[in-house]
């Protein structure tokens, strides 16, 4: 099957979505092409979502390929508090998976981008041996008002937006086992991103494990965490799971102490102290997240 | 090496860029923010890079990947008539590389990066058996300019930026030979690009050979196209380098007849005819480029 009837094919069902009036050429140029909304910044994410590193071709189906190679980008402008607007994707497969497989992926992924208003813009497709996307995906934000990493205080209180372990506790279990389809189907918490996006004070995704990516915020803020004991883990999960597990997909942010009827669990609280630092039951927790290079 | 202290590495090589000053934030948070520059357009492109697939080990030292991986989006913005603006740059690769690696593929890209004014704002770095780079660049063009593949007309002259074949030839004799850094260090047309912007009715880069990418220019127009006798070819190198050979990265545009003093060379005309099909020496040229999925 030759390239170019692919991607008519992929751009065919592409064609089905509503696309965004910003923009002004999708699929089938050199580029896609852009009139920025006024008076909004743009955010830009790119993720990849790799065959054996990610996930495995036996657990999930092409569509579950699409949806969360589409869903981790997405989950990291909610955590900038930003609206979809439109992705690129890339995708290199084998040659013997074919056009069913490529149907099926982008039914996955277009699927989600029809539930978070995003649109489909363009990409590339390329033969590899192991299954490989990378999504990338813009959203904007009001100017000037994106939520970032480093704005956590001493005394700010510390949230996530969902139970966690999860993910992690289905990983473990295998296919078909509690809160599977939260693993191969995650959704980003976009409308959360939003809720709080002018209200925290500092924000991010939950994609390799709370300890971590705690870690990474503290780390932006120049502060340290101090976790409560009551960790909100997901029912059948392991506070293991809960504190370490990646592929959960809340937002972790922090807020003044003030701010009331946020979304989610309180979990802990900013301190001053080293840099990075996270305390769990008075003792430093150990970084045990997922690592894509380790 | 965990993957945290990689990304402050690569953060800290890339510090030393310029940075747009339309981009408020760069490597570092869930996402890159860009303050659009007003009265602009945006386009966007992504293309994959991938080992034993598009380049070996044996054959492109690191910085050289990082080079073409960029080199290739550069090219699709050079098509569009665009400015550069910045860049994601997506990179997995197997452990045993480690830093040196990591710290020569971003020389590489960083060197091209400050010689066409693009800035590296963000992106991916992961684990995997082969090296797979995928690089999203975004560029500007005055508003409601793009130049389109789909603009080519009957009688219109068709032109190409340089001599045609010298990557493939440099391809089939190997490593040092002529042509070899054009293989492995190409230069995108990005001045050209500006050039003809406003006077081309047509363009696209020659990424994958002038027969099929000018098949794909005069399908995306409806009309057909006759090639001249004498293609530019390159020195050494054969007609068939010229004509099927893939990654010259010139571009392969049209302009109506009326108008002087274009770059490059006059290879043929648009004409009527069913759409897509390239003639030569007065018979249909078969279509031999490189194609990623076949």
């Amino acid at each position: 099957m030759p390239e170019l009837s692919l991607i008519d094919s992929i751009a065919r069902q592409a064609a089905k979505q509503k696309l965004s009036p910003s923009i002004l050429k999708g699929i089938g140029d050199d580029c896609a092409i852009l009139r920025p909304p006024p008076g909004r910044d743009l955010v830009f994410t790119s993720d990849f979502f790799l065959e054996d590193r990610h996930f495995t071709r036996a657990t999930f189906a092409p569509g579950d390929m699409g949806h969360k190679a589409l869903a981790r980008s997405l989950s990291d402008l909610a955590a900038m508090g930003a609206s979809p607007l439109f992705c690129l994707v890339s995708l290199a497969l084998p040659h013997e998976l074919g056009k069913a497989f490529i149907t099926d992926f982008y039914r996955g992924l277009l699927r989600l981008a029809h539930q978070t208003g995003i649109s489909l813009a363009g990409g590339d497709l390329a033969q590899t041996k192991k299954i490989t996307a990378d999504v990338m995906c813009c959203g904007t934000i009001p100017r000037g008002q994106a939520l970032l990493r480093n704005g956590a205080k001493p005394g700010h209180l510390i949230y996530v937006t969902g139970r966690l372990g999860g993910a992690a506790y289905a990983l473990r279990r295998g296919s078909g086992s509690r809160h599977w389809k939260r693993l191969v189907r995650p959704q980003p918490r976009l409308a959360e991103g939003l809720q709080i996006a002018r209200l925290a004070s500092a924000c991010i995704d939950i994609s390799d494990g709370l300890s971590l990516d705690l870690h990474r915020l503290c780390q932006a803020s120049g502060v340290s965490a101090e976790l409560d004991r009551r960790i909100p883990v997901a029912p059948s999960a392991s506070l293991n799971d809960a504190l370490h597990g990646g592929d959960d997909y809340e937002l972790l942010y922090t807020a003044p102490p003030r701010i009331q009827n946020l979304p989610g669990h309180r979990i802990g609280v900013i301190a001053q102290g080293k840099p990075g630092l996270v305390r769990f039951q008075d003792r430093p927790l150990q970084l045990a997240g997922f690592q894509h290079f380790q």
